[in-house]
């Protein structure tokens, strides 16, 4: 007796929700009390393991909070800024500019620093702002902003922002899971993301790592109920529960997931995996004619955003449905300034899932009469 | 192949998340893109089901938010209520105060009237506050009080509030789906309800049924950004997407969940099931010397308060644990004045599930040796 449905999902080449593996969601066929023990022992767990992935210290913590990442970002901003603060955010995508309209809407004095989509933010520019302005206390950046797939050099920006004692915020809702990092060895005060990135969970929660002292400081900062960062903190150290009703099933998927990192042989495993569908695509992409928007000196191996082919048979909502229909699910793009679409290379996708896009992405291109001139 | 796993799951007789069905919950067996057709058109059913639920009229509209349900209720009370309005809120349990404590913490212009947890706040202290008060702009009020289970008259204070011209927010977390509710017929402009009540899917969000006229009129009110409600039903509405990543599981099982509701027969049908599961609960309690907390005339059928026995050898704890070993997992009290526990007569469960837990209290007091005098 197999319950499982006939059909086979589409491949997700998106930023996520991505493919998860059979286990990870066969986790979620359960019904577990929020408050009974079995599942505040799921919760402590899930914890543990995160803070050894990202700090491996008792100095730091792991909060989850539900929703989004984006409510993970929020919960962050919102609750860890003194209303005297000041935040630096640099920013260099679309990612950098939601964390300025959350201060915004939070009315938290901002100042930014804004760079080229295709740049990383220049750190004699960051420097020279705390330098000049001892007000900042804050300085907040996107590790892989999706945006592009462009990496910011975090620890770089670390070395700085700790010589002048400030607070670091890292967005790292992508690439946590993918990159080994060490919030220590960043100067990393708090790093978000969320479970259904490259820990191959199921949307529905985001999570913190704090440094301890950083949080425990926050008191009587948080400007929402839902999103206190340290009244959720309390919660979870205090009885061990979620102050309000946790995703109970994503929670279980994400344990699963979690398992099957460690399995996978980790982060760095799982980063030689994506890296090697990043090549794969590269490759079979630019014997295509397609060209990479990023210089390879800053591009990542979590997506790659492309450009649209110069050919007049090409549409991207065609190429996109094609593809779609043949059981690939490829990204649009979110560029200001240059009409690309992006193909991630993160989930639980192998060598093969990703020769098989590529022999799709042929094919469609014959399908649409298009024959690139190809310089190699 | 079967590949669920061998064990059963203890019944969940609590306020939630609850013990849904396995169909509901194989239903998220699947990686669906957040962005693609096939998700989208699924965000539109459920919202569609959602409205006919509720209003059956086209002047009602259906907005989805990750998270619990508070995230749900501070969404509204933060997005809909103008930075000079004022909210009145009626208490009568831990529910009411938490929305106190969202517009407190939103610095939102508010006045509560604050009624004994046994008690339906009064109607006319209700119209007495609005005829001297002009100022009051919004007023809030939970139906079924979950602290003890107390339903609340929301019809009756819907004609006063309508008279006196004011916008109406009910938070209807645990009664929505088990008690038919007419948000026309009750004058309610927001209803708040979550996944993993009685439509019983899973958490991980929760959804604000609202009347357009007065959504629309809230622009520029909202106090964060994840929790605009305005912005997120003007996503859902435009590319039919939401703005920030989706818990894509969690609205499949909710799907599926809605479909087996209409299957069940509808509200009415399930609020019956869940009626009868209340009354064996209730005959057999009062039988081994349990008193419900409530006044019969007051009392809800979603989940039921009982004072601990009054006998040496009771003690919650042990009680709780000896039923969790059988495989039933019932509710602590929330209760400031008494010592109460809860149990819930929601979720998936049959008269049978009922009885089975009746056996395993019956034969608890036994190991517990404890026999109760009852007056019949």
């Amino acid at each position: 007796m197999n319950s499982l449905p006939p059909w086979k999902d589409k491949a997700l080449f998106t930023p996520g929700p991505l493919t998860t593996s059979a286990t990870v969601k066969q986790a979620m066929l359960r019904d577990l009390g929020s408050r009974d023990t079995e599942f505040i022992a799921v919760i402590k767990d899930v914890r543990q393991r995160l803070v050894r992935l990202g700090a491996n210290s008792d100095k730091f913590t792991a909060v989850l909070i539900q929703g989004s990442g984006t409510f993970g970002i929020e919960a962050t901003l919102s609750s860890v800024i003194p209303p005297d603060g000041k935040l630096l955010i640099l920013i260099n995508g679309a990612y950098g500019h939601r964390m300025h309209k959350i201060a915004d809407i939070h009315r938290i004095h901002c100042q930014t620093l804004i760079f080229p989509e295709d740049s990383q933010p220049d750190a004699s520019a960051l420097e020279s702002a705390l330098k000049n302005d001892p007000a900042i206390s804050h300085v907040a950046v996107v590790h892989c902003e999706t945006t592009t797939g462009i990496m910011n050099p975090i620890e770089v920006y670390g070395e700085i922002i700790k010589r002048y004692r400030r607070t670091y915020i890292v967005d790292a809702m992508s690439s946590f899971g993918a990159y080994p990092v060490d919030l220590k060895a960043c100067g990393i005060d708090y790093l978000i993301s969320s479970s259904n990135k490259c820990i191959e969970g199921v949307p529905g929660f985001s999570f913190v790592l704090a440094g301890k002292d950083s949080l425990l400081a926050t008191r009587g900062f948080a400007r929402t109920l839902s999103l206190d960062l340290l009244a959720q903190w309390e919660g979870l150290e205090g009885d061990g529960q979620f102050r309000f009703t946790p995703p109970t099933h994503a929670i279980l998927a994400f344990r699963q997931a979690l398992l099957e990192l460690e399995q996978e042989g980790g982060i760095s495993a799982r980063g030689e995996r994506y890296h090697e569908n990043y090549e794969i695509t590269l490759s079979a992409m630019q014997a295509m004619g397609f060209k990479p928007y990023l210089n390879e000196s800053v591009r990542g191996y979590i997506i790659t955003s492309f450009y649209y082919l110069d050919h007049p048979n090409f549409s991207f909502k065609e190429f996109y449905e094609h593809l779609s229909e043949k059981g690939h699910v490829i990204y649009p793009g979110k560029l200001t300034h240059a009409d690309c679409f992006r193909i991630g290379h993160i989930g639980r996708l192998s060598a093969g899932d990703v020769a098989s896009l590529m022999a799709a992405i042929a094919e469609t291109l014959n399908e649409m009469e298009i024959r690139m001139p190809v310089r190699m």
